[in-house]
């Protein structure tokens, strides 16, 4: 490279590199791949999607008159190259400013630049088509791209945006960036089509693109900043809709992620040079997480049972399922791809024909598949499994990925049994039950946060009708503990025994149900505090509040808020929402005092 | 037709058929034909989907081993001659059996033939990748059929269905049931190529289906036994993933609904030779429903608001517009197909920009878009407006149609403001507000039932905030009638004044969250009663009775219960629920007096 050093930090917005040279660009994105290494390592975060689309970033920002034309990512976890050049070069290069930005668009740092806020896949299409269209109703002239991962382009929103944005009519270019890979490897027929598509350098037919009805353009070199630029300016302000299909290589650039895409699809801190991990344990005293009970728990199931199914969406590193679990499950580990409804009501059909699906699923991605679970599985009854992960106060933080919307979505669909473990032996027991009964769709809750082993938890030989268990029979105060925040209460319960009171303590296990018997016993209590590890709204408490609503008993449901908080700490939470032991405990004396 | 006489009546199941040859099929499918437009003409239903099936659902029965080989229909409202087929012949030719046998595949109907109760379109892949899947891992041999319109064709889950389906690499066979219609006309860019297709003889590229990664054949006389026939012959026992594209016409045989596809998609009792719909009133005294009165006043505003854009997803009809409407709102009608997801990520696009969405939305089908709803829109603050209709006890009654889920469902999405209007003063006053400002998103939940016409409604300047409309001032009993129910509350009011009591009576006018100030004038009460047209579970009177959980008020939360029932009647659900005004009058008394 003879171009001479470019100083990142006096690029400020697109307009900055405009009018530099292809050198100087190359120059540039070399530069901002080793900023990028830089903060990935000393960091973390979506390594090989960031790395993959620098040159594509660039070569969008140089041709199209951003933030003028507009351009919307899909899932928007590539985009750090795209926050470098629009004014957040900073949180790149100065550790000291890495926390400035989030790992997503965010409008709230660059409201010109970053049109929405987003962390789900397959939405880019569907938005873009809202903007290109306000534009042909506004008169506007302006570009619409938008970019799309091959990965989150087999999401159904995205097929039906695919579909719907080719009958614009007027300018609407769609960049598919094809990098061959999901998080994991990409599962659908249409993958066999790309790979046609890039060994015939685009021309092959069947072509998926020209069959919705796009034009189509193809950039072999998609990392390659002359091809990306000669293919962008010549659809820039095209007439109708195009696909322009780039390839590129994950991760290109460090050799440890272009050589195990998966681990560094997202990864923590890690060595620049070997890949290892940083501020992990050592080998032998990794602290064990609740995806690794499940999946060592399973495969030990699986072993025996020849109909236990395990299905993922797109997602099997984040249930426990890294390539060797893979490999050991066999067939009867299925992944989708990113295709939550499909996951869905495929496992209804499983459970139809007498296989006993268990579909594992982040709790903020099953919000896909609300009407599946309605009709494909609640109405017909059919006996599917599934094991919700990353819930509640201790799940993702940021606001595209919080998991504590799932009680109140699933517990109100009629049929399902939605229980709630509070700790491992519980979580077990209930996971088995629900694979061994065959008469209805349960729905289990993995809890969030560490590990809690509890060898007194009482498990029940059958879960199928709501039967709470009493835990400490008192008087006066009742704590109902949901799921892992049951052991705040125990918490909250033993500093009441201290001061004198003699509280009830109850773990409901089903979240869905009212063990109207139990609730009955506690008519006279004084006050009855309830409290979930999500939000209170169109959850557990409030069935609690409603079912106690005409007893003389108080009724406290204590929850998080109905909110989109982006990240956020889980300690400041839990404080706000009263929900620590001490505060729990303040709050049931004030009652029965009153 | 040289044939003679067939008794349907004779007909009990699928083997009575598979000993028949060309000709007696040809003759069985004019008379299923002639029985199909008489129950019909009589009683209404799907007309077109089903008299453009005959041919090939009984060559389906005829080639494959049924119950054995298992077919799976999408949205199954195209299966009243599968259903004449499989032992229930007689509800199609017996007046007095009409209404032994619903829509839909009914699996109490008919646990054999009938897999699922299925009602939404788009899952049959899904489902019937499912039930390949459990033969696979079986070991069993059977040949699994999904059948999917052309319109079911643009949702997502198909999409998903359709690009995993492909790679289970055994026997799948997916037969598209081409008619080259929606309910009205069909809206994406597959479309084209399906047009290409057929006009190809099948031979043209792109080929969609070979995209996806299928083996394909075209049938061009999808209504021909023979040509049906031997296409399913040369399928059946495949050992891969096909496709069988099958060219048919709706409404076939009977030329009023050939003539008029849209309205003769379903469509209540006719006359056979006009298809003048029976049972109506004289032109000019008709009775206006809300479609009628959203679509007029939309189309009104639109005149001189040149940003308002009104949406739907495949069922223009069913919000208000069927075409001559559509033709007067212009471009600015949006059907975007059997797409729920891209309409409700799309209204974000379209308000980021400053359009004015306006997305008409029957309230089961808006399920289908719960994650968008919540990413897309809510977590972008969004101001788009979504109108739900066919909602609450007085919607469709069909299991899989269910109209009262969407209050758990939408009010507790952070960040939407749910509007639940009384009347059509208040509908259209929250609709044209909700249009006007642009700070949040808004649904408007279109009441259910007739039309109410109240000139006394308190309209507000704004709906920003939670703001209850006291209409009664009392003290000691308060009724909360939440939409279309507060006129329930109203009677109950009515009642309770004459016996002496003075209640207070409140439209909440909000459903997502609580006027707080409100609710606390009403601590000291004796009872506060609420009431919503939806499940309590998760609702709005469970969110009061938490509210109020610790003060010394009764609360006690009305509404439907949460299950699934089937085909239900509205007054007996409303008795059976309490809903009575006499009823809440007395639960009031009761409660006021202990």
């Amino acid at each position: 490279m003879n171009s001479k050093p470019i100083d990142l930090d006096s690029i400020h917005s697109p307009a900055d590199i405009r009018s530099m040279s292809i050198d100087e660009l190359t120059q540039l994105a070399a530069e901002m791949r080793t900023a990028l290494m830089r903060k990935l390592s000393a960091r973390g975060g979506h390594v090989g999607p960031n790395l993959g689309m620098v040159e594509a970033i660039i070569a969008l920002h140089y041709v199209f008159d951003t933030p003028t034309d507009k351009i919307v990512f899909d899932v928007s976890h590539q985009t750090y190259p795209h926050k470098m050049l629009t004014g957040r070069m900073q949180a790149f290069t100065d550790p000291a400013h890495y926390g400035d930005v989030t790992g997503f668009t965010a409008p709230e740092e660059s409201p010109e630049y970053d049109l929405f806020s987003i962390g789900h896949t397959s939405t880019s299409l569907a938005l873009a088509s809202g903007i290109a269209k306000a534009r042909d109703i506004r008169g506007g002239h302006e570009n619409v791209v938008a970019v799309i991962g091959d990965a989150s382009l087999g999401g159904g929103e995205a097929f039906e945006g695919l579909n719907y944005g080719s009958t614009l009519g007027t300018n609407f270019i769609v960049v598919v960036n094809d990098n061959d890979m999901s998080i994991a490897e990409n599962h659908g027929g249409i993958y066999a089509d790309l790979r046609l598509l890039r060994n015939s350098n685009g021309t092959a037919e069947p072509n998926l693109f020209r069959s919705f009805g796009y034009g189509y353009r193809y950039v072999h070199y998609g990392n390659n900043l002359r091809s990306l630029i000669e293919a962008f300016r010549a659809v820039k302000d095209i007439d109708h809709p195009v696909v322009v299909h780039i390839n590129t290589m994950k991760g290109l650039g460090l050799p440890v992620a272009e050589a195990d895409k998966e681990k560094f699809h997202y990864n923590g801190p890690f060595d620049l040079k070997t890949g290892a991990s940083l501020h992990e344990a050592p080998a032998g005293e990794q602290a064990e997480d609740y995806t690794d009970v499940f999946a060592n728990h399973i495969l030990d199931r699986m072993a025996t049972n020849p109909l236990i199914t395990v299905l993922t969406a797109g997602t099997p590193g984040a249930v426990g399922f890294p390539p060797e679990r893979r490999r050991e499950a066999g067939r009867r580990f299925i992944d989708v791809g990113i295709a939550e409804q499909m996951a869905v009501g495929m496992t209804a059909g499983l459970a139809k024909e007498g296989v006993r699906p268990v579909f594992a699923v982040v709790s903020t991605f099953l919000q896909r598949a609300y009407d599946q679970l309605s009709q494909d599985v609640a109405i017909n009854g059919q006996p599917a499994v599934f094991e919700v992960f990353h819930t509640g106060v201790f799940g993702m933080n940021d606001e595209t990925h919080l998991g504590f919307f799932d009680i109140a979505m699933i517990s109100n669909i009629p049929g399902i049994n939605f229980l709630a473990p509070t700790c491992r032996q519980e979580f077990l027991a209930m996971t088995d039950w629900a694979i061994k009964q065959t008469s209805q769709p349960v729905v289990v809750r993995v809890p969030g946060g560490a590990v809690v082993d509890d060898a007194s938890c009482a498990i029940a030989e059958d879960y199928s009708k709501p039967s709470y268990s009493v835990t400490r029979q008192g008087k006066g105060i009742a704590l109902i503990g949901a799921g892992n925040f049951y052991y705040r209460m125990a918490e909250a319960a033993d500093i009441l025994k201290e001061k004198g009171y003699e509280p009830t303590l109850i773990n409901p296990r089903c979240l869905s149900a009212l063990d109207t018997e139990t609730l009955d016993s506690l008519r006279d209590y004084d006050i009855v505090i309830t409290a979930e590890d999500g939000i209170v709204d169109g959850g557990f408490g409030q069935k609690v509040a409603a079912y106690l609503g005409e007893a003389r008993t108080k009724v406290l449901a204590l929850g998080l808020p109905k909110e989109f908080p982006n990240r956020y700490r889980a300690d400041e939470m839990i404080k706000m929402c009263g929900l620590e032991p001490s505060q729990i405990a303040d709050a049931a004396i004030a009652a029965s005092a009153r």
